[in-house]
């Protein structure tokens, strides 16, 4: 993993301000259940082979939305095609580690990182001058439904309904918990 | 509806800093069509009868949890039950506005005056003086799980699985652009 630039995780972070009984507050009022643990498993390994079939959707959304991709601008306010591809190359990382990685406060950390990227440390990560000084909040809220809905066909290979059901709610679960993470930093005291 | 204590959707309100063109970059920030609005107004005309019955689920499963029912604190840090009995006829009402109303700029502004209930007007409504100062963005982001998938049961009535999921979608994509909406007193300048 350590080949993706910018990618952080397993380097010494700053303490994110969420703690783990914070974490575990999050997951009661998500109904997080044992079940959902192991329905994610086996979401990412579903998904680990298809990563850059599930980034060739999103990019084609994000893409398609100037609002959105104005998120990527360079400081010549277009799109910066070096910085859309450094940062797909964490994203497609942030589903093998949702996925796959124990939800600690090693993660937590990690987490605050991309939060911190969002908002105060904007491009900074990928050594681009934007235009813009920060991920939108409301967008990112509202990409709880796209990252939800646009993978259930990649979860659909088996046969088993229920099971299908399970693993995509477990990753709604699982997406809507980041974007409580990653939505910390715009109002720390009202958090 | 007018016997709704504090639901002030009808009356004179303060215009929303949210503007009809940036709801329709939410929109299609979800990807919203017509069939969604179509299946959208379907959903109310179920769940219409069904109200009552859907705030059983969302208070028993708010209540069940201290760090949710917390909100309806009054000074004394416990729970009111007037508070909480008030808040309720004007959440059922949401669910009704939400499936039913044009949602247009005076639409936008009750959204706005429920944002800044949760936040700068905490308690005012109901004239409860609380112990909390706000409701926190973190649960409020969450609440997109079980608000979405609680309402599923309620949805699933007819014998055809397709609209069943239409609806269920449209649902889906309206609470989260309701959680966008009520997200922006939280940090203005980022949202």
């Amino acid at each position: 993993m350590t080949d993706i630039a910018g990618y952080t995780f397993d380097q010494q972070l700053a303490q994110s301000p969420v703690s783990t009984a914070e974490l575990d507050r999050l997951l009661s009022t998500l109904l997080w259940t044992d079940d959902d643990s192991a329905a994610l498993a086996r979401a990412g390994a579903v998904l680990e082979p298809r990563i850059e079939e599930v980034l060739d959707v999103w990019y084609g959304y994000v893409g398609s939305l100037p609002h959105l991709v104005a998120s990527f601008n360079g400081a010549d306010g277009r799109p910066s095609g070096a910085y859309l591809a450094a940062v797909r190359n964490r994203f497609g990382q942030w589903i093998r580690d949702l996925c796959t990685r124990p939800w600690d406060q090693t993660w937590l950390n990690y987490q605050h990182e991309i939060a911190r990227r969002h908002t105060d440390a904007m491009g900074d990560t990928d050594h681009i001058t934007s235009d813009q000084t920060h991920v939108p909040l409301r967008y990112l809220i509202a990409f709880i439904w796209p990252i939800t809905a646009t993978v259930r066909p990649f979860l659909a290979t088996g046969s088993d309904p229920a099971d299908l059901d399970a693993m995509h709610t477990a990753w709604f679960k699982a997406v809507t918990l980041t974007v409580c993470l990653w939505s910390q930093p715009y109002d720390p005291s009202r958090w």
